[in-house]
């Protein structure tokens, strides 16, 4: 037997059960998106290298991005994120939009990471922004709209929690135990690294970035202050926002989350389940230099992006992963043989127009066969026009669910299976 | 002033406006390939360059394709077309799939072409296909589905039409004119490229590759006979199948259609405006070696392929281009100061639950920029809560449309929407 040509390793296959999981999140996403307001839009899933390069940070773009010269020698990146293309677009009609902006997305994106459970070469994110406005009651409304999410695909919160940290408290804080503020970057992946290694490790790793014993004993304790957030103005009016919003249960202060993307300047979030079993489901935070790093005029923003394998992959532990309804049709309608098969597909044509899933069989065959075809597409009702009913204008409709037929006029068999529709729906 | 960064040429932005009409489109092709009975699905983005390096013809890998070496050294390409991830993900489960299978499918192409009018290097394709069965009938389902999705968008048979041809047909007529079928393939890109050249021009290529005079006298006669078709039991049923599903109106038969790909092997077709003064709307046909090319066992198939951009050239040439519903919300409340705007998320958060979309204006501000902001989004109704308001636990609610406005406890202001969006609703 010849051997069928594989796959992309980390590329991703969407059978219709995958796809229906995948529209079923879409779903939910655009049901929450539109409710705060939010409009869909898409950036192009190529992009110059450059683009990136001044801001998503280091490891994504040299490490992370698939990155080719096109045919005219350009370096073009499949898109790694789209915060970039976001800022790009909104300064590209900067003059003409409207403020503040509240855009959200759902595409492809690529990262040329290991696959492994939850994570892939080729994903999919929800993207959702906040543009043009600076205020701690935005940021609160794009953490709304994580924990709205999250209660619309049936996750609690004591399965799942949103971690929110400040950087310019950080920053603060930091700057009063006297770390040097040109050494941030390396305390902030410190600080990002705590939960991966053994408290040894962690702390010869402070060591050897320069922290003093005295800094790093200040370090732990702002770490382990689950209300230092009281000292922060921002974080206070984030969390009366959430409050107000009656999603505060879903949130909780945590110093150690500060994101790996270099653009943010100062709410960040990450959201996790509680055991924090498995990497993030979601992050995001405030980005106010963005828009005027690509080129355009300064504009403040905040958003956040959830790709949909950690989810899946939380909601799949958790059990509440969705089986789709994978009705294929409402009826099949049989063929008799090549001599009936016109009265099948016109019967078909009429069913269609009345707004049912009609299937026809795409040829004439045994009509055991075709019903176990019938079965196998999961439909409620089948149509069969043999010679006798066709000699007197009539189909046999028979009810699958309810095990029951009747010989009608073709005439009046849309009718009849829409009538049954109705009767049967749950009230 | 900075220079915004460029986007890559031929890649597509999609701003609200344009996704609003992706999604008119996609809620369109849903609806056709659901009624049909199809399940949606979707390959991977990348695929393996070996994938179309056999079948899909030397001009779309060679010349088109976009082409990279992963990280890994491998080949991929950044998938031009979905048919022959359709043969590789069939042969893959073709022992537990349900055949007859008939899936459709929207997602991103890429191509290296010459950006221009309905063209563009990143594109979306509609693909849809009935795998797993031979027939005639088979064939006219897809053209059917063709007519119906061109009636769902409001293109009468006066304005485009599908053009039918059998490759069998054509093999058969060639051979009768004594033409080798070793040189079937020049033949087939003669009479592909008869619209594009001059008749001299088109003569002299016709010599060019061997035809003798007398041969083609016979091919110009072959390609003017309208009625051809009727020498094809194929096409003959072809016909008979689109009469019985009352769709016979949008289709012609023409022997100049053949298509470009490698892999068809029966029925071809194309739908076009009916001045032909645009490239073809969509194309397809049946293939059925495909599924065994990819290394599985051998299965006949037949679909069709729409690009998104054609399309939408065709529509708005004749003015049927939708104009979208860009509201961005049905109602904006408004924050009248800091010390108010918990009761301002406090309400929307309310009106979200029942079900409307509530946008809050992200910070306090001017009411009168805050009112010509509500008008920009296009809501039909404003909230403010003021401290007059709020004092008594009020809000007070204005119908932009009607011009109205009413101060009511803020416990009744979701019921009061509601019930006006009811009352005003088109009967």
């Amino acid at each position: 037997m010849k051997e069928i040509i594989q796959s992309v390793k980390g590329a991703r296959d969407f059978y219709p059960e995958d796809k229906a999981i995948h529209n079923w999140l879409y779903d939910k996403m655009r049901l929450v998106s539109t409710r705060f307001g939010y409009e869909e839009w898409d950036g192009p899933f190529l992009e110059k290298l450059e683009l990136y390069a001044a801001k998503s940070g280091e490891e994504l773009v040299k490490e992370q991005a698939f990155v080719f010269p096109d045919r005219g020698g350009e370096m073009i990146a499949l898109r790694p994120e789209l915060t970039l293309s976001l800022a790009r677009m909104v300064a590209q009609r900067q003059g003409s939009l409207t403020f503040p902006l509240r855009w959200w997305s759902f595409g492809p994106f690529w990262r040329y990471e290991k696959p492994q459970k939850g994570r892939a070469r080729e994903f999919f994110q929800w993207n959702i922004d906040l543009i043009g406005v600076n205020s701690p009651e935005a940021d609160a409304e794009l953490i709304a709209i994580v924990a709205e999410f999250l209660k619309s695909v049936d996750l609690l919160p004591s399965e799942v929690l949103i971690r929110v940290n400040d950087r310019q408290l950080m920053e603060a804080k930091l700057k009063a135990l006297g770390v040097e503020l040109t050494r941030k970057g390396e305390v902030y992946k410190l600080i990002d690294r705590r939960d991966k290694m053994s408290a040894d490790a962690w702390e010869s790793k402070a060591k050897e970035i320069g922290l003093t014993r005295q800094q790093l004993t200040g370090l732990e304790k702002l770490l382990a202050d689950g209300e230092g957030w009281r000292e922060s103005e921002n974080l206070t009016r984030v969390f009366s926002a959430l409050e107000a919003m009656g999603v505060r249960d879903y949130v909780v202060f945590d110093p150690h989350i500060l994101r790996g993307l270099d653009y943010y300047t100062g709410t960040v979030f990450e959201a996790f389940d509680v055991e924090k079993k498995y990497r993030a489901i979601l992050g995001g935070g405030r980005y106010d230099n963005l828009v005027a790093d690509v080129g355009g005029e300064p504009l403040p923003g905040v958003g956040f992006a959830m790709g949909d394998m950690v989810l899946q992959v939380v909601l799949d532990a958790l059990g509440k992963l969705p089986q789709p309804n994978l009705s294929k049709a409402d009826v099949l309608v049989t063929v008799f043989d090549a001599e009936h098969a016109v009265l099948s597909m016109q019967l078909a044509a009429q069913l269609r127009a009345s707004g049912l899933r009609a299937a026809v069989y795409p040829e004439s065959g045994k009509l055991a066969k075709q019903f176990k075809y019938a079965d196998r597409l999961g439909v409620k009702f089948v149509v069969v026009i043999g010679p006798d009913e066709a000699e007197k204008g009539q189909a046999t409709l028979k009810d699958l669910a309810a095990g029951s037929q009747m010989t009608i006029p073709l005439g009046a068999v849309t009718g009849q299976i829409l009538h049954q529709l109705v009767d049967e729906k749950p009230s």
